[in-house]
């Protein structure tokens, strides 16, 4: 005989509960996935209680994680926000309208257990209820809210007994694309409507989808190209179910379709911009839309979805901005912005002359060969018909080579973004086993 | 003592097993899913052993259920084909493409365990492996092949020790989707392009979501409205995430589609329609398009998916077969078609006067109103830039208000139709855990 110090004993203690065909697989299972070692089993003949001895500093894990087990929605998400700008604080009011309904008629139960900016971060109590509603969007100033410490708020969330946890990074920089991976190990799932991520080199693009499949859990960014419309969703389903892509096309920013839709050639080129200025539809320096930049970016991310090895500066893109004008200061450039109306008139006129007019398009060929310009279509074309700041997307496939598969409709804003980052949420949640 | 008879011992034995946090948790869950009852659990303390005493009877099938959980993947799906005509055919070859990829990319493993058409079934052996790949096209010719027989198919499929199965119903009938209620309760995921059973009653289309619910299966018809155009999943998205439907408005036949593309005045409706009807684009009988039925019936499953309490009769339609021809035989119709044409040219005229274009639309209202009509629209509406026989829907949201949300594409035709049934299959493995 040898004798083991420092044991605990849990027992789950319940009428006819042995006979429950289950009850013992939950519990154990419960234990499993918290990582709870199992020294021995007994289930009394009473049918009444099974007990498990348990190392005695597992036992406060243990416990939770049954109880957990056993009084939890499957589907309960422990959700930390990182970046509360225009888009985090939209989604916080989307969830906040549905949190209710997708508890009751989904089984959904999302807990918002930290939020953080870049200055202040709010998180919920060792219950792990998340949040109250009535915190979300005045955390910030809230009496427990605390200076914004990444990893004290990841390791809050990490320590949870909850059954998932996902981080939403609503940040517009790249402070956190590198722990993603990392968080994708450690158990965490993540969405961002950040393309920052997906378009680092295709190494590290690599790397994060090596980590979704170690960790067992998704990276989700639908909203990366064109906001809250299904393109990279129909994109992947259209790859999956095994479908050839031959051409996708489309107008990727709503600043430079606006741009377009509205260069008729009665007002010059420069003033068309300088008025999507002051509605705020440019970047405070046009330079960051009109050089293209953006848009090759989001075919980048639309290229690699397809399955192609491409990486950002494999993409020709034809600039908006002369070259003389490209070094300029923001100041300087705005005052000699006309000094490319001739250039855009000219092309404007050839265009004219063929009865077509010029949209800003990204092409992706079957070959690989991606590209960003101007170019010219007819008044037939899907593209001619644009308005306001919609974006259009065609993918002409093997399945659809005839005719093009076609989502068009506004692709910016933080309430369609926003709408765009909940849908993953609910795909996640979707993914976990609640009804959809 | 009291002496049990007729009991087993089902023992697991692994080196280090029993530390392995896990797999004590594994081996019985699986036993609790597969409904056998645990009279009492002992785990050695040499650690290489867990043992369980089982009622006799159970032991084959606890044999089984503890094996597929060690040696399945968990996206292991078994799948029954009923129904084997272009949609079915299409599905199997697109599937049989992609398999491989499928099992070694995702870990998703779909085994077709049954085809039936209305006169032959092929069904799989005991190892539940599948009907091989290279039998799923001629299966009705295959040697072991049998007489159709619903009820001993579905016996086979519901006797499965994989961890799921599914019914994909792609007969054009009403045959099976009384089931459908019955199926989802005893374990089965269904998936269906058919329209049929999600445009019977509310209560009937409210028991098969009731039935979802029971069983915690699945029914799946992303197909019912624009084949493989994401369209309901759209919808459905946008609702979940709370977005409010102001108006959905469409073109959502095909057939319909190309006939007013097509209609310019130049050529007599009738004689559009009759070419349509020698492409195939019409059904035999042109008025199953023309009386507006099968819009209205795509626009009941858009009304409810969106939330409305509507039945068929509900809808408004303004049928394109004039009164005095409804009742007449085919042949007579055809004959007649001409007496037709004065309307629908005064119907153009009056379009072209205001520089619009014909469209056959169906419309639902925030209201409930839902109406199917011939619709003009100004040229530079998306709708007046349709070609072939392309669908269109427009979705005007809350969040979509300013600028609609547009999807267009070929929303008919074997290939893409099964490519959507296809894509609810990964829906559904999504569902079930696999990474997408």
């Amino acid at each position: 005989v040898e004798v083991s110090r420092g044991k605990s004993i849990l027992a789950a203690v319940g009428d006819n509960m042995v006979s429950q065909p289950g009850v013992a697989g939950d519990f154990l299972s419960a234990l499993g996935q918290a990582g709870v070692n199992i020294d021995a089993i007994a289930q009394g003949s009473s049918e009444r209680n099974i007990s498990v001895v348990i190392d005695g500093a597992d036992s406060s894990r243990a416990l939770r994680a049954v109880h957990s087990a056993f009084y939890l929605s499957k589907q309960t998400i422990g959700v930390g926000l990182i970046g509360a700008g225009l888009i985090g604080q939209e989604f916080l009011k989307q969830l906040q309208a549905e949190l209710a309904q997708l508890r009751s008629s989904f089984g959904i139960d999302v807990r918002v257990r930290g939020i953080m900016n870049s200055k202040r971060m709010l998180l919920d109590g060792k219950d792990e209820r998340g949040v109250p509603e009535i915190d979300w969007l005045s955390f910030a100033h809230h009496e427990n809210s605390k200076s914004a410490d990444p990893n004290f708020f990841i390791n809050h969330l990490n320590s949870s007994h909850l059954p998932h946890r996902v981080i939403i990074d609503a940040t517009a920089g790249d402070s956190f694309i590198h722990s993603y991976p990392e968080w994708l190990k450690s158990g965490f799932h993540v969405i961002t409507p950040n393309k920052k991520a997906n378009t680092q080199s295709l190494d590290f693009y690599n790397s994060i989808r090596t980590a979704e499949k170690a960790g067992k859990k998704r990276f989700l960014y639908s909203t990366n190209v064109g906001a809250g419309l299904p393109i990279l969703q129909t994109l992947r389903e259209l790859c999956q179910t095994g479908d050839r892509m031959i051409r996708i096309e489309g107008v990727l920013s709503g600043t430079l379709s606006y741009i377009f839709n509205t260069f008729d050639g009665k007002i010059p080129f420069s003033e068309i911009v300088k008025e999507a200025r002051k509605l705020g539809f440019t970047e405070p320096d046009p330079r960051d839309d009109l050089s293209g930049t953006d848009v090759a970016r989001k075919l980048v991310i639309l290229a690699r979805e397809a399955g192609q090895k491409i990486e950002l500066k494999d993409i020709e893109v034809e600039s908006l901005v002369p070259e003389s004008l490209r070094d300029l200061s923001p100041t300087e450039y705005l005052d000699r912005l006309s000094e490319g109306d001739p250039e855009m008139s000219s092309e404007l006129a050839r265009a004219h002359s063929r009865s077509e007019v010029l949209r800003y398009v990204g092409v992706i060929e079957e070959s690989g060969r991606a590209s960003v310009k101007l170019a010219s279509f007819p008044r037939s074309h899907a593209f001619s018909g644009l308005s306001g700041a919609d974006n259009i997307v065609s993918f002409h496939t093997t399945r659809y080579r005839t005719r093009p598969l076609v989502i068009q409709g506004p692709g910016a804003g933080p309430e369609v973004t926003a709408a765009g980052v909940f849908a993953d949420l609910l795909r996640l949640a979707s993914s976990l086993g609640a009804p959809r």
